[in-house]
C-alpha cells in the first residue's frame, strides 16, 4: 500500500477484533517494520515478542483487561532493553515510539488495524513488572506498549483533529 | 511510494544534500504526515514550522551549524507544545517521535533524504533556547529536533542493523 494511503488510513482502533488469526508472516513483517526504525546513536534498544494467537496472548490480557487485549488475535509486545544506552542521555521513549508508528503503518498497509496501548503499562509499574516477566524479559528490559493486531469487527472511531493551520507554520511561528 | 518500499529505503542521511529547492508542496506533504501521527490522549502536542528555503534555514544553521544543516535547501523545526499536556503524564517525547517517523518516511515517499537531527537542541540547552526563540516559539514550546530535507549528495552511509533474532522473539524471550 502506498505510504501516504497507509499513513492516512491509520488510528487508534479502541474497539472489538474479528477472531481472523493474523497469519505469522504477516506479524513478522509488521515486527521488521518495527526494528527499522531509527534509533538514537544507532544503539537499536527495541525488543519485541510476537504473540501470535489468543493462547500466547490471554495471560497478558488477563493482568490487564482492557478493551484491545480482550479480543485481538494477535498483538506485538514492545520493550526496550535499558543495557544498550550507554551515553550521557537516555533516547529509549524516542526509540520505541519511532518503531511503534513503524508498525502501526505496517499493521495498516498490510489490511489490519492496531492501537498504541501503552497506559497499563506506563501508569501502573507492578502491571508492567507482571506483564515483563510473564513474557520471560530481563529485569534490565521495559515493556513500553503493546500492539493488538486484527481485523476490525466494525468501522472504528476516528478522532478529531486540529487543522493544519494551527499546527504547521512557515519561517517563523504567527500564532 | 509503498510503504514498505519507503520503510526499507529511509536511512540516516549525515552527509550533505544537493542545492535544488524542494517544492513547498511537497514540505507541506511532509508536515501533513509529521501532524497524522497519533498523540497521547489525541493531545496533539506537536509543532512544525517549515523552513522552505536557505534564507529561513541559515540563522538557524548559525545556531548549530552541524553537518546536516550546512547544506540542506529545506527542512522542518519540530517543536512540542507543553500547554497540551494536562494530565499526570506527559506524553510529548512519545509524540514528536512518532510525528519524526512519519515525517521521514513521508521523505522518502517524495524522493527526498533526511535526518533526526536533535542532538543540538537534546545536549545545549540554551542552543534550544536560542533557536527557539529565533523562530518566534512561545516560551511553553520545545524544540525537539530539525529535519533537513534534500536530494543527497551521495550514496550516504546506511549503518548496520542487529540482526532480526537478536530483536524479535516469539512468545515469551528466550534470549
Amino acid at each position: 500500500m502506498d505510504f501516504f494511503e497507509a499513513m492516512k488510513r491509520r488510528y487508534s482502533h479502541k474497539e472489538g477484533f474479528l477472531p481472523d488469526p493474523v497469519p505469522l508472516g504477516h506479524l513478522e513483517r509488521i515486527a521488521e517494520a518495527g526494528i527499522s526504525a531509527p534509533s538514537g546513536g544507532n544503539a537499536q534498544s527495541v525488543r519485541l515478542v510476537i504473540l501470535p494467537d489468543r493462547n500466547a496472548l490471554q495471560p497478558l490480557c488477563d493482568i490487564s483487561p482492557t478493551a484491545g487485549l480482550r479480543t485481538a488475535p494477535a498483538a506485538i509486545a514492545v520493550f526496550t532493553d535499558s543495557s544498550t544506552q550507554g551515553g550521557e542521555f537516555n533516547f529509549e521513549i524516542e526509540d520505541y515510539a519511532a518503531a511503534m508508528e513503524n508498525m502501526l503503518l505496517a499493521a495498516v498497509a498490510l489490511g489490519y488495524v492496531s492501537l498504541w496501548l501503552d497506559s497499563p503499562y506506563y501508569s501502573a509499574k507492578e502491571k508492567e513488572k507482571e506483564a515483563r516477566e510473564l513474557l520471560g524479559a530481563p529485569d534490565i528490559w521495559r515493556l513500553r506498549a503493546v500492539l493488538p493486531i486484527g481485523k476490525p469487527d466494525g468501522p472504528g472511531t476516528r478522532r478529531e483533529k486540529l487543522p493544519f493551520d494551527k499546527r504547521v507554520f512557515y519561517r517563523i511561528y504567527s500564532g
